[in-house]
């Protein structure tokens, strides 16, 4: 689906543009064309090919989708691969943002992605000593979002990490604790995947040898690489106090253990030694002089109680009950 | 045992040919020869090495086997190395494929595989302008053909592990769950050793210095290579879930083991007390005005039973039970 | 809030100056400016980028915040940011230190942190020897400060796992330990995150190619790197034996368990064993001629306290009471 | 003790030299002297220093012996540590091969190993247009063997991991396992220290800046480096494998304590029900009718039997018996 | 405090001299002074400082101590810090070795270390033909003995790890093996800080760039360079091995605790059953003939212990007992 198609010059766009006249517009000089495709069909792609002359192995890529984050040269224009990651319910669902971009065009190419880049157009078009750098500035300006969707996420997963740690030490939690680190595990994956390739690719854009096309967008290029860096950081520091807390559950669940056997065997011992008393005073002895006694069984019934309230003061004060 | 022999030119096939004949053709410009052999005797690659002049090493790892992923320089040709990963029943099955590739000619050694490369053939057949790139193009073609076939193999192992989670925090689950985990361990390690030292091995295909065999061939190479990255990310990713999974697992048996203690432990409480009661009530003491009253029977067993329900509902409701 | 805003000249200074004259200053040769804002609003920073032409990109990120320690080039001028790490009550308080210097002027941005740098200024000015370096040995001098905050709290962590280490091995404390132990590892996370990026920057301040500003001043930088090596090394350090830390934690868990059960199992028996003669001098058989014998029932109870001695002992012996 | 000593010449054998005789025959030209000893006495490996001029600090290295496999170049000399590893019994014992090779000599120094190099003398003796490469392709022969060796050995470990994988799922036999466990990791790693160093120093004598001496022969010797990289990679694999085998065991080990509690539990209540049941009917109340009842015993003791067999059933279905 | 004042001219010792003529020496051509220091003041280091021009810095980090090791280039004179590792009844105690050398001079400073380095003044004195390569061939002379004392402290470690090896299969062991792990595992930290960054510092002393002072010297430094990996590889091994330890350690306090329970199972059961039996013929019931015939009470003894005497066979032989 076809959701814009525009033609700019000089940081100013001149204006929406049928998709047939595209390689008109990129003959004229100090012209780029800026398209947004939203879950292309395959001719839709094919057309495009024609009209950008794009590689085709590029074009089978954006066809194919399930490709990791990269950034490829092919020839003087770029090939990007960018994951989006929206929360979904209590999942993280992942969509793809593809982007062509060549000296006098950009095409980008929306996957499974609920959020658009409107924005990012809007704010383009009022900045025009930013837009006139051409494509390449649409290029980072595109890059730039999708990495910034990724920061409230990321926090998202802070937050569920910050909750599990409040309920780590809480008793009678580690069942729903070791699910939830899971999950977590299992969320912070799917960031890693999609910004450790990209941060890796990304690098590529500024400092030493550039493709032709981002030259002079070297400090941009760095921030967005800075960003990318961040959240990996937070994600490593997640992932390694995800696995301290694992380890620090199982040993709650040990411990949990541990306190069950002591009341069990705390009530064990409350209730075995009346018994064994009731089993003496039972035996059929001739000659039992207790059993004579008027106070006897009065007797034994205040020994009984007796010990029994002992242990369990005992208990309380070791800390078994 | 011979599979095919055939000798092209400019992008079409000329003819098959006896394999006597190879030496011949390989001295008309312009022309290549494509052979494929499958678990050939040690005679036959004899008669390979003569034919095509190949390096006595390389000859030698082709007829041991057992290699691992490797592509070797030897003069201006190159010896690849792969490995063909089959599922067969419940295994992974592992053969291998070797490719001596040189500037007129190609040949392919099958070992232990039941799939061929007909298709490879046949699609190469069909679309000259590729296949006049000569035997580089076909050495591509193969190796894309090996990597492709890795990926459903990934999917499987994939499935699997999401099988596993859907089962993994269901009780009395942990022993099946713990042999599943294992067993996809090891499979993910056969195909964690197909893939990385591939991926080492293409990464050198493309970029900076290449063999002079693969030049202008960088963009396919690179696509392997970034299909071969992909496989890497996810065989990591699938690695490090295992992972986690192995000691949530471990977590799983340990909290059912405390639920057992609990069980065990309430159900110890409801049958002891009764037990207790009914010996202080066994008990022979000449004066215990209880065992007088009419009503001293139903009462200590309306006692007992009132007691037992009181635990009942108490075990439930902190979860004992 | 402005703290501080003072013109410098050959390593003394001229004087406070007002912010409005800062660019007449920056005029001057050989005269350089020395400001420090704390917590500063959004137009105090806007304010500063004027008078100081510095890069919006830089700007945005001292306005923002949150960012992780770094050391950009922006033209001829650098920016660099530092985490400042404060201990507070139990916890280790995060602020920030933004630092712009260029060849005539250097700009301190202190956020939500306490200590502030007046001691880092009177030292410098007491130093006109050092100071004639002007701004980057202010910068150094600036950064150095940070670093050497790191120590106390880095040793204080040292001190927080010496304590845990003591208590690791004793009965009963597993559960503090383990709380402790997160803690700690929570804790040192903090600190890593604001010493290994740092580190990674500021061992691009010497040796081959450096910023033009820091040129000079290399075995300074070299010293700080040093520090921050050392910082690194040590948190690894306690990083590695917190990991082992919490291994032997659950192991000593496990110990404590079975003690218990050992114990739950001694006192079982020595209560089970009588209870079960009892409950044989408790039949009721007609011939029973025990139970006529006169010393029966003392002879009885003899046995039962006799065996119960011996299981004591012998429980004793075996280390399991 | 000196094994051989011996000059070739094109290829072919000359003679069999006397020790004395060495450094005569290093003068020939295009003649090379082989010498092989076996833990030499430190006079012989004196006289070797001298025959052959070798350097203070290799010399010194061969003589005590315990050194981590590696290559040094002495000016224009090799000095090579090799460790060769031999099953005896149930360990792996360690000896040394320690290799000094010039352009026109090669010294070979075996230390505590059985296996000695006749069988590469013959060999090379009966191939002449090897030979002729002179000491180089001895050294790379040597070599060679000892890497050769290593793969029955790796091949013994990877079938006690197997065997150990047979077991690790089978009850009762978790001591057997991680006895059997921990010796294998402790093997491995014998055989881990012998293959990865020398895997890096062979890595040095082909490809880029390769010692003057081996010159020519890269083809050799990447084939040992690949053979090396075969023996790391499979190293690295049982290694990991192991780690998840250790944790596995650890699961079930687990899971085995907790059938025993379940087991423990189900007999429990098999047992406590009749008693509590023979207690109640136990108890000496005056007014119990079903004491009176004919049929009260018989009656009673069916209930007990009754409740067991149902007991004995359920827990038979939920497999706790 | 000074221990050695020292000047040397072409391998020979001139003599000894006062500290105040130090700088006169400087001057002489072709000769060099060599001092130790033990536990110095502050005023001690500040005159050698001014004696020698030593960098500011380097006199500060000395001053200080607490350094990681580290070798650092001031100008053309270097500055080294090692560490000094020296077994004390059960712990290992850290000294420091700073090292300053220039092309002309060494210093030697040592604290809390109690063995210094009179041994190789005097090697070096008998020496005449090493010692006139001047201060760099002391300086490697100092670093070479500060390493070759760790191998015998290593050695110390490996022997407690086979002695707790040795124990760790051992039952009832697990608690002592528990500590000693943890106590050997910071023993081994301990001196990994001390020898990886040394190996990380010399290894820039031979190879490529060199500092000028060590020119010519490369194989020796290259020989302690090897030392300090092979100390590194056996450090790195024992680390490894130490992780499996505690992981089976964690295994075997496990397997103790399944084989307490099972004991406890066993020894319940016996108990348990005569009991049960008793209390059934404790019941009161009027009509039970079993209780009227005259072999009653010993055929319900003969039940029990016969019952009992099967149990524990039966236990004996599942191997619960």
């Amino acid at each position: 689906m076809l959701i814009n198609c525009a033609a700019y010059q000089e940081g100013h766009k001149l204006s929406d543009i049928p998709k047939e006249d595209i390689s008109e517009y990129l003959k004229r000089p100090g012209c780029f064309v800026w398209v947004a495709l939203k879950d292309p069909s395959s001719a839709e792609l094919d057309e495009m090919r024609e009209e950008f002359s794009l590689h085709e192995l590029a074009v089978d890529d954006a066809r194919s989708g399930h490709q990791r984050p990269k950034i490829e040269e092919y020839g003087d224009s770029l090939f990007a691969v960018l994951k989006a990651v929206e929360p979904h319910e209590d999942e993280l669902r992942l969509g793809e943002v593809d982007i062509f971009v060549g000296s006098n065009y950009i095409l980008s190419v929306r996957k499974q992605s609920e959020k658009g880049f409107a924005d990012v157009r809007s704010r383009s078009e009022n900045e025009p000593h930013l837009l006139q750098y051409g494509a390449a500035y649409v290029f980072y300006a595109l890059i730039d979002k999708v990495v910034d969707r990724y920061f409230p996420v990321l926090d998202g997963l802070e937050t569920e990490l910050e909750a599990i740690e409040e309920q780590i030490f809480v008793k009678n939690q580690a069942r729903s604790n070791i699910e939830a680190l899971y999950e977590l595990k299992s969320k912070l994956m799917v960031l890693k995947h999609a910004v450790d390739p990209l941060m890796e690719a990304v690098g590529k854009l500024y400092g030493g040898r550039v493709p032709q096309i981002c030259a002079g967008m070297g400090e941009y290029f760095r921030d967005v690489y800075d960003h990318l860096q961040r959240l990996h950081a937070t994600i490593e520091g997640i992932r390694e106090m995800l696995a301290t807390a694992i380890q620090v559950n199982l040993g709650m669940i040990s411990l949990n253990e541990t306190e069950v056997t002591k009341k069990l065997a705390a009530w064990a011992a409350i209730i075995a030694v009346p018994t064994m008393i009731a089993g003496v005073y039972g035996m059929n002895f001739k000659h039992m002089p207790e059993l004579e006694w008027e106070w006897g069984y009065p007797l034994a019934m205040l020994a009984m109680i007796g010990i029994d309230v002992w242990l369990y003061s005992w208990f309380k004060r070791i800390r078994w009950l």
